[in-house]
């Protein structure tokens, strides 16, 4: 895999708005820095438009979602559409609340968005029809993950990512597996938050076009840094696998996640 | 000690509502995580009742306390009692401001809980009448937690936990004396709020009727977890000590809380 | 550098009120508790009277700035003014967008702050007239940033702490230049945050004619402690970095910020 937009990233350092959940708020910030991306985190509805003026990505997550923010995620992902930013979304818990559906239909509704991520269940749920409801033990695994990422992609005309023990990243006309990354990743708290917020790091310096690449080389180079934070770490290390991985962020380079990526690509 | 429940908590992973300040989130879920359980932190009233009926027990803490918080508390408690789902209290600076007095009033009011944790003084104000108002420095040290812990457990029919170098836990027949612990937990915030989830993750998997053994158990692992945690440190290595404690807590046997516990019980 | 403060700190462990941002509680808190303060956050506005009543000191940070907060904030400012508690104000992004602009306008003319601090972007706009919207690149670097130091202090007639690789304190007749720093230090998010609680810590432990040295002070301390915990660190470690932060705030000595101290004093 070639990976173009790391350094990138890291010469451009993308202002990068995030409305976010609270549990995910100091380790997304931290993990940006690291990579090489600028954070601002504000959910204050009125400073919204203002935000977008001066960012090159934004990135909304419902984790710890409050009524007033849904206004303030409209108005930011309107405001990001109107300047042509990208905008990725993270469904946490899609499907778990009446006000959380309701709320996902909305955003999905007013809101173009340029990457959607979430794990196996909430991707079902977003892909919808056949695959919503299904839940988190949906049957099938990594064959049925692959084809939630590139159902989404085609019913919301944007990149789908599917994390798991392998992520599917697809624009519904190709889809990218990435098989690296750790079992230590699940055992910390918002890792898949802040992988959605990387995703909007890289799109933040990549063209439309090329959004797949952009999207596929972020988990890619999240899955890497992972898997060298991991080294040498116990399963129970959880805590210091959370540090680790912030100093993983700041030191992997284009080459290491280059020889090290075990990615793969398949027509849909 | 015979440890009965740990190994439960990581059988099931119970999923444990958190309705908790901003400063613990972060921390008690990858403390919730790391024990084996899974974290949900959610504070917005609408989707109170819908959380109740996918999770097994429900932290309510007040450390950075809202107005709109607390309808949210309210909702959330009594959608856990009426479900027969375990709720827990950790009533946070209970006595410092008016607004706070009048919240824990109410909740303890309208919601019956399980358990509720808390420091010395906080668990004076709860224990009420005598105790009351007395603040931190309440003279009399080890003695007067153990009473405290007893009081309050009658006063509201529950068990109730006092933290300290030594724990008390209590249902207001016996009262378990729980002497393992470092001097780092007080050093690192959040710790007794994470304690406090702690103990609604073993209510989740242990019947009413041993809510006193699970919450002393819950108690003793995170004690001892503690212990290990602070092998070696020293005594300014709070920041050291707070991400160890997150790997001691994955890595804990029953085995080993059982060799190293120091707990005595007594009748009221 | 004579190190007057840091042991009263320690010996009266302050209670510091801090309205801070999401991002940066966490880290706040155990850094507070690190350095020998107590931290309490809140921002209830029914609450602010009471805290103002119990506390040594009061930060308004406004990060992750909500409307509901400014009134807390307000509400926080105006009773602690009443009651002589120091209050520390940290202008985050303050000219970033319109809502910000306004809060700021309206905090300086209502709330009378004894030190303000914030990164030299910042600090130049609330500098105001020839500094105002140079923005952060606003050229000239280290002698601007001791200008705008003391053109702040002199117009809110309060201490003005300029943070930057070489930080600048001023009260407006005296300038103090802190060469001591670590580049780690803009590496972690809320790093700039934890100083300016660090600073209310300080003024809370001395007489209102010696702010600007205990200002001067905290930003030593503070600059010290991140120099030993970067040693032996290399440039992407920003993880460990902010673990070991904490554990040098609790470990530093007043002997050895003494000795490290690259300070220097300059009339305005």
């Amino acid at each position: 895999m070639q990976i173009r937009f790391l350094d990138k990233v890291r010469r451009q350092n993308p202002l990068v708005h995030n409305i976010t959940n609270g549990v995910a708020m100091n380790f997304t910030a931290n993990g940006l820095l690291a990579l090489g991306a600028s954070p601002i985190m504000a959910d204050e509805v009125s400073e919204m438009a203002d935000m977008a003026a001066i960012c090159s990505a934004l990135l909304i997550n419902i984790g710890t979602l409050r009524r007033q923010t849904v206004e303030a995620m409209l108005a930011a992902g309107k405001a990001a559409n109107a300047r042509g930013i990208p905008v990725v979304f993270d469904p946490v818990g899609a499907a778990a609340t009446q006000f959380r559906r309701d709320t996902v239909e909305r955003l999905l509704a007013e809101v173009r968005f340029a990457a959607i991520r979430g794990n196996a269940a909430e991707m079902a749920y977003i892909a919808g029809g056949a695959w919503q409801g299904k839940g988190v033990d949906a049957g099938g695994g990594a064959a049925n993950a692959a084809e939630v990422a590139a159902t989404a992609a085609k019913r919301y005309g944007c990149v789908a990512a599917v994390s798991g023990a392998t992520d599917y990243v697809s624009d519904g006309l190709c889809t990218v597996a990435v098989a690296n990354g750790t079992p230590l990743f699940p055992k910390i708290t918002a890792s898949g938050c802040l992988l959605g917020s990387v995703i909007a790091a890289f799109l933040a310096v990549a063209p439309e076009q090329e959004y797949l690449d952009a999207a596929a080389e972020a988990c890619t180079v999240y899955a890497v840094a992972g898997e060298t934070a991991a080294e040498g770490l116990a399963a129970a290390q959880s805590g210091t696998f959370g540090v680790r991985l912030v100093d993983s962020l700041a030191a992997v380079t284009a080459r290491q996640v280059s020889e090290a990526a075990r990615t793969s690509v398949q027509a849909v």
